[in-house]
Protein backbone atom coordinates (compact mmCIF):
# COMPACT_ATOMS: atom_id res chain seq x y z
CA UNK A 1 0.00 0.00 0.00
CA UNK A 2 2.73 2.23 0.58
CA UNK A 3 3.82 1.45 -2.90
CA UNK A 4 1.22 3.24 -4.06
CA UNK A 5 1.63 6.15 -2.57
CA UNK A 6 5.31 6.22 -4.21
CA UNK A 7 4.09 5.37 -7.48
CA UNK A 8 0.95 8.05 -8.13
CA UNK A 9 1.31 11.94 -7.95
CA UNK A 10 -2.61 12.62 -9.02
CA UNK A 11 -5.46 11.17 -7.35
CA UNK A 12 -8.66 11.42 -8.73
CA UNK A 13 -11.49 10.62 -6.91
CA UNK A 14 -15.40 9.21 -7.33
CA UNK A 15 -17.45 11.19 -4.12
CA UNK A 16 -20.75 9.36 -3.89
CA UNK A 17 -19.69 5.65 -2.47
CA UNK A 18 -16.02 6.69 -2.06
CA UNK A 19 -15.61 9.75 -0.11
CA UNK A 20 -19.29 10.15 1.28
CA UNK A 21 -22.94 8.17 1.40
CA UNK A 22 -25.54 10.64 0.73
CA UNK A 23 -24.42 13.28 3.35
CA UNK A 24 -22.46 11.37 5.42
CA UNK A 25 -18.77 11.40 5.05
CA UNK A 26 -16.96 7.92 5.28
CA UNK A 27 -14.70 7.22 8.49
CA UNK A 28 -11.44 8.20 8.19
CA UNK A 29 -11.63 9.31 4.78
CA UNK A 30 -11.10 13.25 5.23
CA UNK A 31 -7.94 12.44 7.18
CA UNK A 32 -7.00 10.47 4.30
CA UNK A 33 -7.41 12.86 2.02
CA UNK A 34 -5.73 15.55 4.49
CA UNK A 35 -2.57 13.23 4.18
CA UNK A 36 -2.23 12.84 0.91
CA UNK A 37 -1.98 16.63 0.41
CA UNK A 38 0.70 16.48 2.94
CA UNK A 39 2.82 13.97 0.89
CA UNK A 40 2.52 16.47 -1.74
CA UNK A 41 -0.10 14.51 -3.89
CA UNK A 42 -3.03 16.36 -6.97
CA UNK A 43 -5.46 15.97 -5.51
CA UNK A 44 -8.96 15.86 -7.82
CA UNK A 45 -12.83 14.85 -7.41
CA UNK A 46 -14.95 13.36 -10.14
CA UNK A 47 -18.42 12.76 -10.03
CA UNK A 48 -21.14 11.32 -12.30
CA UNK A 49 -23.39 12.84 -10.12
CA UNK A 50 -25.07 15.74 -12.40
CA UNK A 51 -27.80 16.79 -10.17
CA UNK A 52 -25.16 20.10 -9.15
CA UNK A 53 -22.82 22.05 -10.55
CA UNK A 54 -19.22 22.07 -9.91
CA UNK A 55 -19.31 25.78 -7.71
CA UNK A 56 -22.47 23.17 -5.57
CA UNK A 57 -20.34 20.16 -4.86
CA UNK A 58 -17.34 22.53 -4.06
CA UNK A 59 -19.87 24.07 -1.36
CA UNK A 60 -20.85 20.51 -0.47
CA UNK A 61 -16.98 19.27 0.01
CA UNK A 62 -16.41 22.33 2.12
CA UNK A 63 -19.53 21.98 3.97
CA UNK A 64 -18.49 18.22 5.12
CA UNK A 65 -14.91 19.55 6.21
CA UNK A 66 -13.19 18.76 3.03
CA UNK A 67 -10.90 21.83 1.46
CA UNK A 68 -11.07 22.12 -2.43
CA UNK A 69 -11.18 24.60 -4.79
CA UNK A 70 -13.78 24.46 -7.82
CA UNK A 71 -11.00 23.45 -10.90
CA UNK A 72 -10.32 20.37 -8.49
CA UNK A 73 -13.96 19.37 -8.96
CA UNK A 74 -15.22 17.50 -11.95
CA UNK A 75 -19.11 16.57 -12.12
CA UNK A 76 -20.78 15.35 -15.05
CA UNK A 77 -23.43 18.22 -15.52
CA UNK A 78 -20.11 19.80 -16.34
CA UNK A 79 -18.95 17.20 -18.71
CA UNK A 80 -22.22 17.57 -21.05
CA UNK A 81 -21.75 21.33 -20.94
CA UNK A 82 -18.26 21.17 -21.65
CA UNK A 83 -18.35 18.39 -24.55
CA UNK A 84 -21.20 20.35 -26.73
CA UNK A 85 -18.88 23.58 -25.92
CA UNK A 86 -15.70 21.65 -27.59
CA UNK A 87 -18.01 20.59 -30.66
CA UNK A 88 -18.89 24.38 -31.08
CA UNK A 89 -22.88 23.85 -30.35
CA UNK A 90 -24.77 26.40 -32.27
CA UNK A 91 -25.87 29.16 -29.34
CA UNK A 92 -28.54 30.01 -31.46
CA UNK A 93 -30.08 26.82 -30.84
CA UNK A 94 -31.24 25.37 -27.35
CA UNK A 95 -30.71 22.61 -25.17
CA UNK A 96 -33.76 20.81 -23.78
CA UNK A 97 -32.93 18.97 -20.21
CA UNK A 98 -34.00 16.01 -18.00
CA UNK A 99 -32.08 16.48 -14.89
CA UNK A 100 -31.60 18.91 -12.15
CA UNK A 101 -30.64 22.67 -12.04
CA UNK A 102 -26.71 22.05 -12.29
CA UNK A 103 -26.91 20.77 -15.99
CA UNK A 104 -28.65 24.19 -16.82
CA UNK A 105 -26.17 26.12 -14.68
CA UNK A 106 -22.93 24.73 -16.20
CA UNK A 107 -24.90 24.89 -20.06
CA UNK A 108 -25.54 28.39 -18.76
CA UNK A 109 -21.72 29.18 -17.88
CA UNK A 110 -20.73 28.10 -21.64
CA UNK A 111 -23.10 30.32 -22.87
CA UNK A 112 -25.60 27.45 -23.89
CA UNK A 113 -29.16 28.71 -23.53
CA UNK A 114 -31.46 25.58 -22.14
CA UNK A 115 -34.85 25.36 -20.42
CA UNK A 116 -36.61 21.88 -19.11
CA UNK A 117 -35.01 20.35 -16.12
CA UNK A 118 -36.76 21.05 -12.50
CA UNK A 119 -39.09 24.00 -14.15
CA UNK A 120 -40.98 21.51 -15.87
CA UNK A 121 -41.47 19.44 -13.12
CA UNK A 122 -45.13 19.70 -12.60
CA UNK A 123 -46.33 19.64 -16.54
CA UNK A 124 -47.89 16.75 -17.60
CA UNK A 125 -48.59 15.16 -20.92
CA UNK A 126 -52.52 14.56 -21.57
CA UNK A 127 -53.64 12.01 -24.95
CA UNK A 128 -56.97 14.21 -24.85
CA UNK A 129 -54.74 16.95 -26.79
CA UNK A 130 -51.57 17.27 -29.06
CA UNK A 131 -48.46 18.33 -28.01
CA UNK A 132 -46.35 21.29 -29.08
CA UNK A 133 -42.78 21.21 -29.07
CA UNK A 134 -39.74 23.64 -29.73
CA UNK A 135 -38.28 23.53 -32.94
CA UNK A 136 -35.05 25.14 -32.00
CA UNK A 137 -33.68 22.53 -29.34
CA UNK A 138 -30.19 21.20 -30.66
CA UNK A 139 -29.69 19.31 -27.65
CA UNK A 140 -31.53 16.91 -25.46
CA UNK A 141 -29.33 16.89 -22.01
CA UNK A 142 -30.15 13.90 -19.95
CA UNK A 143 -29.10 13.18 -16.07
CA UNK A 144 -30.44 11.76 -13.04
CA UNK A 145 -33.67 13.03 -12.14
CA UNK A 146 -35.92 12.66 -9.20
CA UNK A 147 -38.57 14.46 -10.88
CA UNK A 148 -38.42 12.08 -14.04
CA UNK A 149 -42.02 12.50 -15.87
CA UNK A 150 -44.06 10.86 -19.17
CA UNK A 151 -44.12 14.78 -20.03
CA UNK A 152 -40.65 15.02 -19.81
CA UNK A 153 -39.76 12.17 -21.41
CA UNK A 154 -42.32 12.97 -24.14
CA UNK A 155 -41.35 16.56 -24.74
CA UNK A 156 -37.63 15.37 -25.15
CA UNK A 157 -38.85 12.09 -27.62
CA UNK A 158 -40.36 14.82 -29.63
CA UNK A 159 -37.00 17.27 -30.45
CA UNK A 160 -34.77 13.90 -30.98
CA UNK A 161 -36.93 12.66 -33.54
CA UNK A 162 -38.63 15.69 -35.03
CA UNK A 163 -35.93 18.00 -34.36
CA UNK A 164 -33.18 17.32 -37.57
CA UNK A 165 -30.01 16.90 -36.07
CA UNK A 166 -30.68 16.93 -32.48
CA UNK A 167 -28.20 15.49 -30.03
CA UNK A 168 -29.13 13.31 -27.36
CA UNK A 169 -26.66 13.92 -24.55
CA UNK A 170 -26.81 11.49 -21.19
CA UNK A 171 -24.57 13.11 -18.39
CA UNK A 172 -23.89 9.32 -17.80
CA UNK A 173 -25.93 6.29 -17.49
CA UNK A 174 -25.38 4.89 -14.08
CA UNK A 175 -28.29 2.47 -13.28
CA UNK A 176 -27.98 3.72 -9.55
CA UNK A 177 -26.67 5.50 -6.69
CA UNK A 178 -26.62 5.88 -2.66
CA UNK A 179 -28.32 9.37 -2.85
CA UNK A 180 -29.34 8.54 0.76
CA UNK A 181 -27.33 6.65 3.18
CA UNK A 182 -28.87 2.96 3.43
CA UNK A 183 -30.80 2.95 0.02
CA UNK A 184 -30.05 3.32 -3.78
CA UNK A 185 -32.02 5.42 -5.57
CA UNK A 186 -32.69 5.35 -9.81
CA UNK A 187 -29.93 7.17 -11.31
CA UNK A 188 -29.73 8.60 -14.84
CA UNK A 189 -30.15 5.28 -16.30
CA UNK A 190 -33.87 5.89 -15.81
CA UNK A 191 -34.21 8.95 -17.49
CA UNK A 192 -31.42 7.58 -20.91
CA UNK A 193 -33.66 4.24 -20.54
CA UNK A 194 -36.98 6.06 -20.45
CA UNK A 195 -35.89 8.36 -23.90
CA UNK A 196 -33.98 5.27 -25.47
CA UNK A 197 -36.83 3.09 -25.39
CA UNK A 198 -38.87 5.83 -27.27
CA UNK A 199 -36.71 7.16 -29.47
CA UNK A 200 -34.52 3.71 -30.03
CA UNK A 201 -31.13 5.24 -29.95
CA UNK A 202 -28.13 5.69 -27.73
CA UNK A 203 -27.34 9.06 -26.52
CA UNK A 204 -23.42 10.17 -26.70
CA UNK A 205 -22.29 9.67 -22.85
CA UNK A 206 -20.07 12.39 -21.73
CA UNK A 207 -19.29 11.48 -17.86
CA UNK A 208 -17.72 8.47 -16.84
CA UNK A 209 -16.93 6.02 -18.34
CA UNK A 210 -16.39 8.48 -21.27
CA UNK A 211 -12.72 9.16 -21.62
CA UNK A 212 -13.67 12.39 -22.76
CA UNK A 213 -13.02 14.25 -19.82
CA UNK A 214 -9.33 12.88 -19.62
CA UNK A 215 -7.99 15.92 -21.99
CA UNK A 216 -10.11 18.63 -19.90
CA UNK A 217 -8.09 17.43 -16.89
CA UNK A 218 -4.78 16.63 -18.33
CA UNK A 219 -4.54 20.26 -19.87
CA UNK A 220 -5.78 21.66 -16.58
CA UNK A 221 -3.74 20.03 -13.82
CA UNK A 222 -0.49 18.98 -15.70
CA UNK A 223 -1.86 15.39 -15.12
CA UNK A 224 -0.04 12.09 -16.46
CA UNK A 225 -2.04 8.95 -17.00
CA UNK A 226 0.32 7.03 -16.03
CA UNK A 227 1.20 9.02 -12.75
CA UNK A 228 -2.67 8.71 -12.09
CA UNK A 229 -4.86 6.67 -10.38
CA UNK A 230 -8.29 6.33 -10.11
CA UNK A 231 -10.68 5.66 -6.81
CA UNK A 232 -14.13 4.88 -6.88
CA UNK A 233 -16.81 2.21 -5.57
CA UNK A 234 -17.79 1.83 -9.77
CA UNK A 235 -16.53 -1.13 -12.10
CA UNK A 236 -18.82 -0.03 -14.33
CA UNK A 237 -17.68 3.96 -14.64
CA UNK A 238 -14.84 4.47 -11.86
CA UNK A 239 -12.36 1.84 -12.75
CA UNK A 240 -13.68 1.80 -16.19
CA UNK A 241 -12.90 5.37 -16.58
CA UNK A 242 -9.49 4.68 -15.10
CA UNK A 243 -8.82 1.88 -17.51
CA UNK A 244 -10.26 3.85 -20.51
CA UNK A 245 -7.14 6.49 -19.78
CA UNK A 246 -4.66 4.82 -19.34
CA UNK A 247 -4.69 5.10 -15.20
CA UNK A 248 -4.10 3.25 -12.45
CA UNK A 249 -7.58 1.86 -10.45
CA UNK A 250 -8.73 1.08 -7.63
CA UNK A 251 -11.77 0.23 -6.20
CA UNK A 252 -13.28 0.51 -2.44
CA UNK A 253 -16.11 -1.33 -1.24
CA UNK A 254 -18.11 1.28 0.74
CA UNK A 255 -20.18 1.72 -2.35
CA UNK A 256 -22.47 -0.11 -5.03
CA UNK A 257 -20.18 -3.36 -5.27
CA UNK A 258 -19.97 -6.15 -3.02
CA UNK A 259 -17.27 -9.28 -3.02
CA UNK A 260 -20.16 -10.99 -4.99
CA UNK A 261 -19.53 -8.95 -7.94
CA UNK A 262 -16.06 -7.99 -7.61
CA UNK A 263 -15.61 -12.06 -8.20
CA UNK A 264 -18.13 -12.10 -11.14
CA UNK A 265 -16.10 -9.78 -13.10
CA UNK A 266 -12.78 -10.58 -11.96
CA UNK A 267 -13.79 -14.24 -13.40
CA UNK A 268 -15.31 -13.01 -16.79
CA UNK A 269 -13.30 -12.35 -19.88
CA UNK A 270 -14.41 -9.21 -20.66
CA UNK A 271 -14.48 -8.23 -17.14
CA UNK A 272 -13.78 -4.79 -15.88
CA UNK A 273 -10.87 -5.69 -13.29
CA UNK A 274 -9.06 -2.92 -10.64
CA UNK A 275 -5.64 -2.71 -10.33
CA UNK A 276 -6.28 -2.41 -6.40
CA UNK A 277 -9.04 -3.38 -4.00
CA UNK A 278 -9.85 -1.80 -0.97
CA UNK A 279 -12.90 -1.84 1.88
CA UNK A 280 -12.53 1.76 2.54
CA UNK A 281 -10.55 4.39 2.10
CA UNK A 282 -10.35 5.71 4.86
CA UNK A 283 -8.28 2.86 5.81
CA UNK A 284 -5.32 4.65 3.71
CA UNK A 285 -5.30 7.11 6.83
CA UNK A 286 -2.99 4.56 8.85
CA UNK A 287 -0.43 3.72 5.49
CA UNK A 288 -0.46 7.53 5.03
CA UNK A 289 0.54 8.25 8.26
CA UNK A 290 3.51 5.71 8.36
CA UNK A 291 4.43 7.22 5.11
CA UNK A 292 4.30 10.97 6.10
CA UNK A 293 6.67 9.71 9.49
CA UNK A 294 9.20 8.10 6.64
CA UNK A 295 9.29 11.38 4.89
CA UNK A 296 10.28 13.60 7.90
CA UNK B 1 -55.64 -9.29 -53.67
CA UNK B 2 -58.37 -11.81 -54.20
CA UNK B 3 -56.47 -14.68 -53.46
CA UNK B 4 -55.84 -13.43 -49.60
CA UNK B 5 -59.47 -13.34 -48.87
CA UNK B 6 -59.50 -17.51 -50.08
CA UNK B 7 -56.58 -18.61 -48.36
CA UNK B 8 -56.83 -17.47 -44.85
CA UNK B 9 -60.03 -17.64 -42.85
CA UNK B 10 -58.71 -16.52 -39.62
CA UNK B 11 -57.98 -12.50 -39.34
CA UNK B 12 -56.22 -10.82 -36.68
CA UNK B 13 -56.06 -7.35 -36.62
CA UNK B 14 -53.70 -5.08 -34.31
CA UNK B 15 -56.30 -1.84 -33.16
CA UNK B 16 -54.10 1.59 -32.94
CA UNK B 17 -52.96 2.50 -36.72
CA UNK B 18 -54.71 -0.33 -38.51
CA UNK B 19 -58.74 0.08 -37.39
CA UNK B 20 -58.24 3.34 -36.02
CA UNK B 21 -55.93 6.53 -34.77
CA UNK B 22 -56.62 7.86 -31.31
CA UNK B 23 -60.48 8.09 -31.75
CA UNK B 24 -60.62 8.05 -35.62
CA UNK B 25 -61.40 5.15 -37.26
CA UNK B 26 -59.29 4.60 -40.41
CA UNK B 27 -61.60 5.36 -43.64
CA UNK B 28 -63.18 2.23 -45.30
CA UNK B 29 -62.44 0.10 -42.18
CA UNK B 30 -65.11 -0.89 -40.88
CA UNK B 31 -66.90 -1.73 -44.19
CA UNK B 32 -63.92 -3.65 -44.89
CA UNK B 33 -64.13 -6.00 -42.03
CA UNK B 34 -67.68 -6.06 -42.19
CA UNK B 35 -67.51 -7.48 -45.83
CA UNK B 36 -64.79 -10.13 -44.05
CA UNK B 37 -67.55 -11.35 -41.42
CA UNK B 38 -69.78 -11.53 -44.67
CA UNK B 39 -67.92 -13.92 -46.43
CA UNK B 40 -67.41 -15.95 -43.27
CA UNK B 41 -63.98 -15.13 -41.70
CA UNK B 42 -63.30 -15.14 -38.14
CA UNK B 43 -62.09 -11.80 -36.79
CA UNK B 44 -60.32 -10.89 -34.07
CA UNK B 45 -58.34 -8.10 -32.63
CA UNK B 46 -55.20 -7.86 -30.63
CA UNK B 47 -53.45 -4.70 -29.40
CA UNK B 48 -50.12 -3.89 -27.40
CA UNK B 49 -52.06 -1.21 -25.62
CA UNK B 50 -52.27 -2.28 -22.23
CA UNK B 51 -53.87 0.90 -21.07
CA UNK B 52 -57.64 -1.03 -21.19
CA UNK B 53 -59.03 -4.45 -20.46
CA UNK B 54 -60.58 -6.61 -22.71
CA UNK B 55 -64.07 -5.37 -21.37
CA UNK B 56 -62.87 -1.71 -21.80
CA UNK B 57 -61.20 -2.42 -25.48
CA UNK B 58 -64.75 -4.15 -26.54
CA UNK B 59 -66.43 -1.04 -25.49
CA UNK B 60 -64.76 1.39 -27.71
CA UNK B 61 -65.03 -1.12 -30.96
CA UNK B 62 -68.89 -0.69 -30.10
CA UNK B 63 -69.07 2.66 -29.55
CA UNK B 64 -66.86 3.14 -33.12
CA UNK B 65 -69.43 1.05 -34.78
CA UNK B 66 -67.51 -2.03 -34.85
CA UNK B 67 -69.20 -5.28 -33.83
CA UNK B 68 -67.46 -7.58 -31.63
CA UNK B 69 -67.36 -10.03 -28.83
CA UNK B 70 -64.85 -9.91 -25.42
CA UNK B 71 -63.46 -13.05 -26.51
CA UNK B 72 -62.48 -11.58 -29.86
CA UNK B 73 -60.07 -9.08 -28.36
CA UNK B 74 -56.72 -9.72 -26.62
CA UNK B 75 -54.27 -7.03 -25.29
CA UNK B 76 -51.79 -6.69 -23.85
CA UNK B 77 -52.72 -5.98 -20.24
CA UNK B 78 -55.02 -9.71 -20.36
CA UNK B 79 -51.35 -11.15 -22.26
CA UNK B 80 -50.16 -10.05 -18.56
CA UNK B 81 -52.37 -11.39 -16.30
CA UNK B 82 -52.99 -14.96 -18.47
CA UNK B 83 -48.68 -15.24 -18.26
CA UNK B 84 -49.08 -15.09 -14.74
CA UNK B 85 -51.82 -17.37 -14.32
CA UNK B 86 -50.33 -19.73 -16.58
CA UNK B 87 -47.30 -19.84 -14.38
CA UNK B 88 -49.51 -20.64 -11.17
CA UNK B 89 -48.37 -17.40 -9.38
CA UNK B 90 -48.60 -17.36 -6.20
CA UNK B 91 -51.85 -15.88 -5.31
CA UNK B 92 -50.20 -15.00 -2.00
CA UNK B 93 -48.09 -12.33 -3.17
CA UNK B 94 -48.91 -8.81 -4.59
CA UNK B 95 -48.21 -7.51 -8.47
CA UNK B 96 -46.81 -3.89 -8.42
CA UNK B 97 -48.18 -2.07 -11.96
CA UNK B 98 -46.58 0.66 -13.42
CA UNK B 99 -49.67 1.77 -15.92
CA UNK B 100 -52.66 1.68 -16.48
CA UNK B 101 -55.84 0.27 -14.91
CA UNK B 102 -56.75 -2.08 -17.12
CA UNK B 103 -53.65 -4.36 -16.43
CA UNK B 104 -54.73 -4.16 -12.80
CA UNK B 105 -58.54 -5.21 -13.92
CA UNK B 106 -56.92 -7.95 -15.83
CA UNK B 107 -54.58 -9.00 -12.95
CA UNK B 108 -58.44 -9.03 -10.37
CA UNK B 109 -59.84 -11.28 -13.07
CA UNK B 110 -57.40 -14.17 -12.73
CA UNK B 111 -57.68 -13.40 -8.75
CA UNK B 112 -54.17 -11.53 -8.50
CA UNK B 113 -54.17 -8.66 -6.07
CA UNK B 114 -52.50 -5.56 -7.62
CA UNK B 115 -51.64 -2.06 -6.45
CA UNK B 116 -49.69 1.14 -8.09
CA UNK B 117 -50.74 1.77 -11.32
CA UNK B 118 -53.03 5.21 -11.29
CA UNK B 119 -53.38 5.14 -7.83
CA UNK B 120 -49.58 5.96 -7.67
CA UNK B 121 -50.24 8.87 -9.80
CA UNK B 122 -49.08 11.72 -7.27
CA UNK B 123 -46.74 10.46 -4.95
CA UNK B 124 -43.22 11.67 -4.89
CA UNK B 125 -39.78 10.39 -4.28
CA UNK B 126 -37.69 12.55 -1.85
CA UNK B 127 -33.70 11.88 -1.26
CA UNK B 128 -34.41 13.80 2.16
CA UNK B 129 -35.85 10.50 3.42
CA UNK B 130 -35.88 6.90 3.14
CA UNK B 131 -38.34 5.02 1.00
CA UNK B 132 -39.90 1.68 1.86
CA UNK B 133 -41.32 -1.21 -0.12
CA UNK B 134 -43.77 -4.23 0.10
CA UNK B 135 -41.47 -7.15 0.09
CA UNK B 136 -43.99 -9.37 -0.76
CA UNK B 137 -44.40 -8.05 -4.46
CA UNK B 138 -43.89 -11.13 -6.64
CA UNK B 139 -44.07 -9.38 -10.07
CA UNK B 140 -43.65 -5.80 -11.62
CA UNK B 141 -46.18 -5.49 -14.07
CA UNK B 142 -45.70 -2.70 -16.83
CA UNK B 143 -47.10 -1.18 -19.96
CA UNK B 144 -47.57 2.29 -20.88
CA UNK B 145 -48.38 4.95 -18.58
CA UNK B 146 -48.76 8.55 -19.16
CA UNK B 147 -48.01 9.19 -15.27
CA UNK B 148 -44.71 7.53 -15.34
CA UNK B 149 -42.69 9.25 -12.36
CA UNK B 150 -39.56 8.77 -10.53
CA UNK B 151 -41.31 7.19 -7.71
CA UNK B 152 -42.67 4.53 -9.92
CA UNK B 153 -39.43 3.15 -11.52
CA UNK B 154 -37.92 3.28 -8.45
CA UNK B 155 -40.88 1.59 -6.73
CA UNK B 156 -40.59 -1.02 -9.09
CA UNK B 157 -36.58 -0.96 -8.96
CA UNK B 158 -36.84 -1.98 -5.48
CA UNK B 159 -39.46 -4.42 -5.84
CA UNK B 160 -37.51 -5.99 -8.61
CA UNK B 161 -34.08 -5.77 -6.53
CA UNK B 162 -34.62 -6.48 -3.23
CA UNK B 163 -37.92 -8.83 -3.22
CA UNK B 164 -35.98 -12.82 -3.89
CA UNK B 165 -37.34 -13.96 -7.19
CA UNK B 166 -39.49 -10.68 -8.19
CA UNK B 167 -40.54 -11.10 -11.72
CA UNK B 168 -40.23 -8.51 -14.22
CA UNK B 169 -43.17 -8.45 -16.84
CA UNK B 170 -43.74 -6.02 -19.90
CA UNK B 171 -46.98 -6.03 -21.27
CA UNK B 172 -44.83 -5.04 -24.45
CA UNK B 173 -41.74 -3.12 -25.46
CA UNK B 174 -43.65 -0.41 -27.87
CA UNK B 175 -41.20 2.79 -28.68
CA UNK B 176 -44.38 4.94 -29.60
CA UNK B 177 -48.42 4.56 -30.07
CA UNK B 178 -50.33 6.94 -32.01
CA UNK B 179 -52.61 7.63 -28.98
CA UNK B 180 -53.81 10.82 -30.51
CA UNK B 181 -54.56 11.23 -34.50
CA UNK B 182 -51.42 13.67 -35.08
CA UNK B 183 -49.09 12.61 -32.88
CA UNK B 184 -46.75 9.64 -31.82
CA UNK B 185 -46.56 9.55 -27.94
CA UNK B 186 -43.76 7.46 -25.82
CA UNK B 187 -45.22 3.74 -25.37
CA UNK B 188 -44.12 0.94 -23.00
CA UNK B 189 -41.03 1.34 -24.05
CA UNK B 190 -40.52 4.42 -22.02
CA UNK B 191 -41.45 2.58 -18.69
CA UNK B 192 -39.77 -0.59 -19.60
CA UNK B 193 -36.99 1.22 -20.46
CA UNK B 194 -36.40 3.17 -17.37
CA UNK B 195 -37.05 0.35 -15.20
CA UNK B 196 -34.47 -1.78 -17.30
CA UNK B 197 -31.99 1.21 -16.88
CA UNK B 198 -32.05 0.98 -13.00
CA UNK B 199 -32.39 -2.69 -12.30
CA UNK B 200 -29.87 -3.75 -15.56
CA UNK B 201 -31.86 -6.94 -16.41
CA UNK B 202 -34.63 -7.75 -19.77
CA UNK B 203 -38.50 -8.25 -18.85
CA UNK B 204 -40.39 -10.96 -19.59
CA UNK B 205 -42.70 -9.55 -23.09
CA UNK B 206 -45.85 -11.12 -22.99
CA UNK B 207 -47.86 -9.25 -25.71
CA UNK B 208 -46.63 -9.17 -29.14
CA UNK B 209 -43.72 -9.76 -31.03
CA UNK B 210 -43.99 -12.41 -28.05
CA UNK B 211 -45.76 -15.71 -29.23
CA UNK B 212 -47.10 -16.24 -25.68
CA UNK B 213 -50.89 -15.63 -26.77
CA UNK B 214 -51.21 -17.70 -29.63
CA UNK B 215 -51.78 -20.93 -27.87
CA UNK B 216 -54.19 -18.97 -25.89
CA UNK B 217 -55.87 -17.98 -29.05
CA UNK B 218 -55.70 -21.44 -30.57
CA UNK B 219 -57.47 -23.29 -28.19
CA UNK B 220 -60.09 -20.84 -27.54
CA UNK B 221 -60.55 -19.65 -31.48
CA UNK B 222 -59.60 -23.61 -33.48
CA UNK B 223 -57.18 -21.21 -35.11
CA UNK B 224 -54.46 -22.40 -37.25
CA UNK B 225 -51.75 -20.51 -38.30
CA UNK B 226 -51.18 -21.46 -41.37
CA UNK B 227 -54.92 -20.57 -42.59
CA UNK B 228 -54.57 -17.11 -40.54
CA UNK B 229 -53.17 -13.61 -41.20
CA UNK B 230 -52.29 -10.89 -39.15
CA UNK B 231 -52.67 -7.40 -40.23
CA UNK B 232 -51.20 -4.61 -38.66
CA UNK B 233 -48.78 -1.28 -38.83
CA UNK B 234 -45.68 -2.46 -36.84
CA UNK B 235 -43.12 -4.09 -38.09
CA UNK B 236 -40.91 -5.03 -35.05
CA UNK B 237 -44.36 -6.24 -32.53
CA UNK B 238 -47.06 -6.85 -35.46
CA UNK B 239 -45.64 -8.59 -37.85
CA UNK B 240 -42.92 -9.94 -35.96
CA UNK B 241 -45.47 -11.71 -34.09
CA UNK B 242 -47.25 -12.82 -37.41
CA UNK B 243 -43.72 -14.57 -38.45
CA UNK B 244 -43.02 -15.98 -35.00
CA UNK B 245 -46.54 -17.83 -35.12
CA UNK B 246 -46.29 -19.17 -38.29
CA UNK B 247 -49.36 -17.11 -39.74
CA UNK B 248 -49.51 -14.56 -42.98
CA UNK B 249 -48.62 -11.18 -42.45
CA UNK B 250 -49.72 -8.37 -44.08
CA UNK B 251 -48.33 -4.40 -42.97
CA UNK B 252 -50.85 -1.76 -43.44
CA UNK B 253 -49.01 1.81 -43.95
CA UNK B 254 -51.94 3.77 -41.75
CA UNK B 255 -49.58 3.62 -38.44
CA UNK B 256 -46.05 4.05 -37.81
CA UNK B 257 -44.04 2.17 -40.74
CA UNK B 258 -43.33 4.44 -43.34
CA UNK B 259 -41.97 3.79 -46.59
CA UNK B 260 -38.34 4.31 -45.82
CA UNK B 261 -38.70 2.07 -42.92
CA UNK B 262 -40.51 -0.75 -44.60
CA UNK B 263 -37.27 -0.20 -47.38
CA UNK B 264 -34.44 -0.71 -45.29
CA UNK B 265 -36.02 -3.57 -43.19
CA UNK B 266 -36.64 -5.26 -46.51
CA UNK B 267 -32.74 -4.79 -47.43
CA UNK B 268 -31.50 -5.84 -44.23
CA UNK B 269 -30.32 -9.18 -44.14
CA UNK B 270 -32.35 -9.50 -40.40
CA UNK B 271 -35.23 -7.50 -41.39
CA UNK B 272 -38.64 -7.92 -40.52
CA UNK B 273 -40.04 -8.75 -43.95
CA UNK B 274 -43.54 -8.66 -44.42
CA UNK B 275 -45.73 -11.21 -46.65
CA UNK B 276 -48.01 -8.89 -47.78
CA UNK B 277 -48.53 -4.70 -48.09
CA UNK B 278 -51.22 -2.38 -48.58
CA UNK B 279 -51.77 1.31 -47.89
CA UNK B 280 -54.70 1.40 -45.83
CA UNK B 281 -56.94 -1.47 -44.51
CA UNK B 282 -59.45 -0.03 -46.15
CA UNK B 283 -58.39 -0.41 -49.08
CA UNK B 284 -59.66 -3.99 -49.40
CA UNK B 285 -63.26 -2.64 -49.22
CA UNK B 286 -62.96 -2.68 -52.80
CA UNK B 287 -62.13 -6.08 -52.93
CA UNK B 288 -64.06 -7.77 -50.75
CA UNK B 289 -67.27 -6.48 -52.35
CA UNK B 290 -66.16 -8.15 -55.38
CA UNK B 291 -64.90 -11.13 -53.77
CA UNK B 292 -68.42 -11.07 -51.85
CA UNK B 293 -70.22 -11.01 -55.84
CA UNK B 294 -68.47 -13.73 -56.90
CA UNK B 295 -69.90 -15.70 -54.11
CA UNK B 296 -73.26 -15.52 -54.51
Amino acid sequence: MLQLLQDYDCWVFDLDGTIWRGNEVIEGVLEALELLRKLGKKVLFMTNNSMKSRGSYLDKCLQVGLPAHVDDIYCSSYSAAAYLDSIGFDRSKKAYVVGERGIMQELAAVGIESFGGPDDNEKRASFSSEMLHDTQVGAVVCGVDPNLSYYKVQYASMCLLLNPGCLFIATNTDARGHFTPNLEWAGAGATVGAIKGVVERDPIVTGKPSPFLMQDIAAKHNVQPAKSIMVGDRLDTDILWGLNTGMATLLVMTGVTDEQLLVAQRGSSNGVKPHFVMDSFGDLRRVAQQALQQQK
